[in-house]
């Protein structure tokens, strides 16, 4: 049976505990994170993941995909919470009656849990400050059928609101690795894969390099790019052209464009 | 000769001007934007770009761009302008002594000021809302060595500070156009120009689709994706793989991977 309650009070506990979800230090001391919107978790749940509990305003308009929703949370015993709409809007931020959100569990992100050969491609970021472009990565990693996310060193959260909306779903798709550089590289040297920077050093054309499965495709901190000792230890290291004045792409535009040529050479 | 203020008080008209600059409808008026941090207004000085005016702190450590930008502004007759550093953080939401803006006049977006044939590859974005994508879309259209980005109806504003700083300078290098839809066909038609839709409707695939310059690769707006309309007017639409379980990539990763594979298909 549901556990259901009804929120009038702005002061009330659990309104603190939900705000306290868009900051990194108490999603990492719950062990939960925020999905707002009723696309991203409709999204979540055709991907068989429920938030723990589900909060919406009481005075909202019936909608049969946030029904589904409701009934799904409700059957796997999770928490219904319904809130004055002024309330809600505190919470997500949006002035918005037809607003809902989700809490969710964080999921497993360490590296050992990865099955590298789930699948033929997948990305690695390091350094990625940016929530935006890590939920794109995300999102491309989705479509071009990666594993999953692999985020080496000091990365945006991938739990922040920003980087779970910019994935579009894909936070429940794609498999989640955070890992230092020193675990990741002991972890994949333990098996097969093949390592893939983008890179301007010493590089091969991306379009005639021999990508190899399980290819793992490194982008690095957007204004940084990857350390030299890090592209060293890689496999293979390619280029994009750049036939403008920059010399290089934004790290989710570069992740894609080798994500896609890897996808194409893979399967051709 | 060189125009040289220094502003002492927040109540100084220039400092209201300034914050002004933030707002499209101001920009819009005034007919200027902000560009802002040294990195960018050196690319714009490289690609023979100058603001009309400089805005540094009185209390900077001196450094060899910045004097070199200072140096080609007051050459070119435009406006330095000095302020201690708590105003100027009141400018550029920094606090940041290093803080550099630069006031732009806007440039010319009319449609008819494009020469299509000075370029392979030429960009289109359909009510593109988010200003992160826009200026993504020019920094990889400066990458892919094309022409410039032409805006279909209602985008976001590509003078916009999120915009400019996402362009990470291809706003001073690629060419800008604004056009309601019946504007561009019209000018499109008028003259020789492939136009090509990202698109799910009766789409060849994006590997083998036959690209011919001048190539106009139009993506569609971030939730909508393009009317089915202007999809027809096309003559061709292609479609990148989606191997999971999201239907669509983020806006500005379409347009890269398309501008990638019709870049390598033209020179090829």
């Amino acid at each position: 049976m549901a556990l259901r309650r009804t929120i009038t009070g702005f002061s009330n506990p659990l309104v603190k505990f939900l705000r306290s979800l868009r900051d990194k230090k108490h999603r990492r001391r719950e062990g939960k994170f925020l999905a707002e919107g009723l696309r991203l978790l409709t999204d979540a749940r055709a991907s068989s993941v429920l938030p723990e509990m589900l909060v919406m305003a009481t005075g909202r308009e019936p909608h049969p995909l946030l029904d589904a929703l409701e009934a799904a949370v409700a059957a796997a015993g999770g928490e219904i919470v319904e809130m004055d709409v002024d309330i809600l809007a505190k919470v997500t931020g949006k002035d918005n009656p037809q607003a809902v959100a989700g809490v969710f569990a964080e999921f497993d992100t360490r590296i050992a849990s990865l099955d590298r050969h789930a699948a033929p491609i997948w990305l690695v970021a390091q350094a990625l400050r940016d929530p935006g472009n890590l939920g794109t990565m995300l999102r491309t990693g989705d479509a071009v059928g990666a594993g999953g996310l692999i985020l080496i060193d000091d990365c945006a959260d991938p739990f922040s609101v920003e980087a779970v909306r910019a994935s579009m779903g894909a936070i429940f798709t794609q498999k989640l690795a955070c890992a230092r550089w020193d675990e990741f590289i002991g972890w994949l040297r333990a098996s097969e894969g093949q390592l893939v920077a983008a890179s301007l050093r010493d590089p091969t054309d991306y379009r005639i390099a021999a990508y190899a499965a399980p290819c793992f495709l490194m982008v690095g901190n957007e204004s940084q790019g990857l350390p030299a000792s890090y592209e060293e230890a890689c496999d293979l290291r390619v280029t994009i052209p750049m036939r403008g004045r920059a010399d290089s792409l934004n790290a989710a535009v570069a992740g894609a464009v080798l994500a896609y040529e890897a996808l194409a050479r893979l399967e051709g």
